[in-house]
């Protein structure tokens, strides 16, 4: 298919799909003639992810552009799926001052993270920035979260197929796009629970 | 304190401060003479509550408009509440033809979330998203990760507190600067479940 038939059967724009070509994030259609190429499938495939990535994920082109690598580089052990999972993610960078508190918080509760992961530091400014919005969380209502963010990493892990390279596009992409379908049935969550505890009758 | 000073002991710029003055996130300070005002602890909250929600909440500014003006609002209900929370956030919104089967799983499923709410609109986005990427997400396992989110919603409003007013302002920012700590944890585990898993040691 032509370039104009692609944006027509992504619904993106020409000019975006310039642009995700320049920026490296699209592959070059076949040459058909000096001013022409052909798209095929895998162009469709991979114009849908980055919009989805985009558009859900709430990625920036340079995180898209790390997510893809992720998933390109083969061979990459669990651990390092993990790495590249976590760190193409849309999470707070603003750097904390102490992460003293967060660090001894994920001792104790014998999460094998290292000391000078990343994540450390986005849990502590994030962990900051609700107690100066006034939220109260202590390390025991830490501790309740972490018991059921642990059900969801174990319902992402069972799902991780075993051959290595699907396994790596699973991890890196479920993570960054369940994540705004967990914060919605955290909403609806919220919601029917509070009806119950209210006592209201709303037909579903 | 004068404006300079309020830039000083939060960390934002003075033209960003005149900003969100002229945006009606930031509340005028008292007159002092005709080109001076002082600003005291009130704008010192404000000011880091509007920095919080963007850079922690991933908030736009008209966004921290919706979720200060679901703050400010008395009287609120607990359902009221709960939508304030849930339309002050940044999720998708690219409008999907066919919610269908995200209703048929919210209706199975038996929470009491309004046909016409917006968050199933939010699910089917993100539930067609994830397909589309070749992540295998079928009723089943989004019964999985509801059954963990349910945990996260009820260590979510057991720490509301009773003051109707104090309550709205714990559920919306709870809500929105929770969800990138959630997001944090969720990768934690995730490492920490796979190193178990392959049986390796990592000194924490």
């Amino acid at each position: 298919m032509r370039l104009s038939e692609l944006a027509e059967a992504t619904g993106v724009s020409v000019a975006t799909l310039k642009y995700y070509q320049r920026a490296g994030l699209l592959h070059p259609g076949t040459p058909v003639s000096r001013t022409q190429a052909s798209y095929d499938q895998s162009h469709v495939d991979r114009t849908s992810l980055v919009r989805a990535l985009t558009e859900v994920g709430g990625l920036s082109l340079t995180q898209v552009g790390a997510v893809l690598e992720a998933i390109e580089e083969p061979n990459r052990g669990s651990l390092g799926v993990m790495a590249a999972a976590a760190g193409a993610t849309p999470l707070p960078v603003t750097p904390v001052d102490d992460t003293a508190r967060a660090q001894a918080w994920v001792t104790a509760r014998g999460w094998r993270v290292q000391t000078d992961d990343p994540l450390v530091g986005s849990l502590a400014v994030a962990w900051q920035a609700a107690e100066q919005a006034g939220i109260d969380l202590d390390e025991i209502r830490l501790d309740a979260y972490a018991d059921a963010v642990e059900d969801i990493a174990r319902v992402d892990l069972d799902s991780v197929p075993h051959d290595p390279q699907r396994a790596v596009r699973r991890v890196v992409l479920g993570t960054v796009l369940l994540d705004p379908l967990l914060a919605t049935l955290r909403r609806m969550a919220q919601q029917d629970l509070a009806i119950r505890q209210s006592g209201q009758n709303v037909r579903a």
